[in-house]
C-alpha cells in the first residue's frame, strides 16, 4: 500500500479523517507521521481545537499499529482504550502527528501475548507538531483483539 | 442564547464540529449535553472513531466553561490543557457527552483564582454516552485567561 492508498482507505472507512483532512504523510515501520491542515480544524481563537489535534494524535496510533499488524498478516479489531493528551502551546498553522512503536522489549511482549492470547494492549506515544514547534504530547493505549 | 445559537455558533467558530454533527442538546448552568450522529463519526468497525468521542467530549467541557463565563461577563481565552479519555465500551450509535461543573469548592476556588490573577484552571468531568449505556469517560483540565 502506498501512502496514498492508505489515506484513501482511512477517508474511506473512517468519514471524519477526511473532514478533519487528515492524510499520512510518512511511514517507515517503526513511526508514522499523520498531516493535517490548520482551515477545517479552526477554533474560537484562530488555532486548533483540541479535540481535531487529539484525534489525529489518536487516529495517529491507531494507523501505526494497524499497519504493523497488517503487514504481520495478523487480522485484528484494534480499538483505543485509553487516550492521554497533554496540549503544550497552541498550534497556529498546520500540524502533523508523528507516533512511534514502544521499545522492542514491549512490542515483543504486546505481539507474543497477542499470538498466545487472543488479545492484548500497548502504548504508544504521538507528538503533535506545526512549524513554530511541538504543541502536544499524546499517549494511546490500544487493544488488539484477534479476528 | 438559545441551544440552536450556541450549535450555530461552535459550528461557525470551530467548522469540525459541524462536520463531527455536534449539537448542544441541553444546558441548565451546571451541565452541558452535546450530541452527535454516529454517520459521519464511523470507524473501520462500524462504530464510533475513537477521536471522535474524544473531540465531542473536549468540546462538551469548553462549551460548558465558555458558556457559564460569558453568563458572568468574564472574557477569557479558554483552551484545553490536558485530555484523559477512558473507553468504557464501543459506540454502536449516535451518542451524547454531557459535561458537569466540579464541586461548588472547586468552580468557586476557579473563579476566585481568574478574578485575581489573570488566569485559572479547573477540571470537567464528561461521560460519554448511547443507548446501550455508557461508552467512555472524560477529564478535561481548561486553562482560562482573562482578555
Amino acid at each position: 500500500m502506498t501512502l496514498d492508498e492508505i489515506t484513501a482507505f482511512l477517508h474511506e472507512s473512517m468519514p471524519i479523517t477526511q473532514r478533519l483532512g487528515a492524510r499520512v504523510e510518512a511511514y517507515d515501520g517503526d513511526s508514522v507521521r499523520l498531516a493535517a491542515p490548520l482551515a477545517p480544524n479552526l477554533n474560537h481563537h484562530g488555532t486548533a481545537f483540541g479535540g481535531s489535534l487529539s484525534a489525529l494524535a489518536v487516529l495517529s496510533g491507531w494507523v501505526l499499529l494497524h499497519l504493523q499488524l497488517r503487514e504481520r498478516g495478523i487480522p485484528t479489531r484494534l480499538v483505543i482504550q485509553r487516550s492521554v493528551f497533554d496540549f503544550a502551546a497552541p498550534v497556529e498553522g498546520d500540524f502533523t502527528a508523528t507516533s512511534v512503536l514502544p521499545t522492542a522489549a514491549a512490542w515483543n511482549r504486546f505481539l507474543a501475548t497477542l499470538a498466545r492470547h487472543r488479545r492484548a494492549r500497548v502504548t504508544v506515544s504521538s507528538t503533535l507538531a506545526c512549524a513554530s514547534g511541538v504543541g502536544g504530547r499524546h499517549e494511546g493505549r490500544y487493544v488488539a483483539v484477534r479476528i
